[in-house]
């Protein structure tokens, strides 16, 4: 191989980790528009057909049983009423083909007395992900409310543990 | 062209959807931080010059009317009694010199009474994008508030329904 | 140099920048996630020996002392009580080996009687930032509580007033 040949290696290797660090942000860049606004095969397609999400007060597996949380009147009844999944930007670990995004999610709650808006819930979340031939897939997604539990410090501490662990780094 | 030619260009289409997607987030992380500040100039430059914004309570037809209402009585007193806008990081959809961003954005007042904030406005956002010879411009905005009705869902909803939509994927 | 070499060298270059301004979005990225998890070493880590951290009630000098924030009793006392420490994606203004991040922190904290969360502090930031042999490091941030006063103001004013001010575009 030339030194060209090398240079051009090494940049295409740098070039597909930042591609998926961006396609990683635009998936869950795609959760919050899709729930709110109740696409729930959108939101189902997030997911790897057994990919599972356990959000503290119940658990979907498989994404059919996600599309069907988006169609249930709980979920329902939170959009209607006026409804915002805001997520942060996540910190993110990616080898190969698997990836852990860790952040947080607001819920906020339209409040129609008081003309603004409530902070329902505010959760830890850990995104496990799996690189397949239709891109990144949600396998598992974990939620804990931030209420002062050990468990959703847990599920933060997990995910950074090892600092800014970016490997373009 | 030779392999290691068609190889570089192949990076290159590569290199540059993803300079346009950072480059869209760093036009939405410029606007809250210059409304809240008052720079109505620099507010003003994010759009072409007949770029519009409708936030639901009005419309400003053209960056200068932009620009006109961050000097307006009504944003000056929202950010002299404490304000951020405080936008997610939004789902991307581009297509050569055209680009949607589809996402949320906060209104966080200053309480005084409370030494606290409230969230006063959370909407539904969308922004069309425009590549000019300065770089990536606002053409049309649209806010609607999450307060339950189809009109902000339907906004969402626009932005996301074929998914993540990447085009790096 | 050949066509191809300065082609593969300015591709080098755009690369190398979108490199530096996604290693920092995972730098704040992994913030939030340390302090909430009580992470003190990981969140020291984040700074270089001497940079500082003023936000705004107090101000720790040098990354051991801000570990040591992170281990007092008052952090504690918040974290245990369940706590966010929520960021917006920054603009960024990258200068070779220095760099300015500027945009807002979330401080929200859970509220076992409503069982939802308040928004206590909202605060523009700007983090001045290092490259270093060890990746990119804080060598000072400053917070300032968005209620009305003109320091804050100032502090995004600094960030934004030339604009996007991408170093891509």
């Amino acid at each position: 191989m030339s030194d060209l040949e090398a240079t051009v290696a090494a940049l295409a290797a740098k070039v597909a980790e930042m591609e998926d660090r961006l396609a990683i942000y635009q998936l869950l860049a795609t959760y919050g528009p899709a729930v709110d606004s109740g696409l729930s095969g959108v939101t189902a397609d997030l997911w790897s057909e057994n990919g599972t999400y356990d959000w503290g007060m119940g658990k979907s597996e498989g994404s059919a049983a996600v599309g069907a949380m988006v169609e249930g009147d709980q979920h329902q009844g939170i959009i209607g009423g006026g409804s915002a999944h805001f997520l942060g930007t996540p910190h993110l670990d990616i080898h190969a083909d698997r990836a852990v995004a860790t952040g947080y999610s607001q819920l906020l709650l339209f409040d129609k007395e008081q003309q603004g808006f409530r902070v329902w819930r505010v959760a830890a979340n850990r995104w496990e992900l799996e690189r397949t031939p239709q891109g990144w897939k949600v396998v598992k997604r974990v939620n804990r409310v931030l209420d002062g539990s050990e468990e959703a410090r847990s599920l933060l501490r997990a995910g950074v543990e090892r600092g800014t662990g970016s490997p373009l780094e």
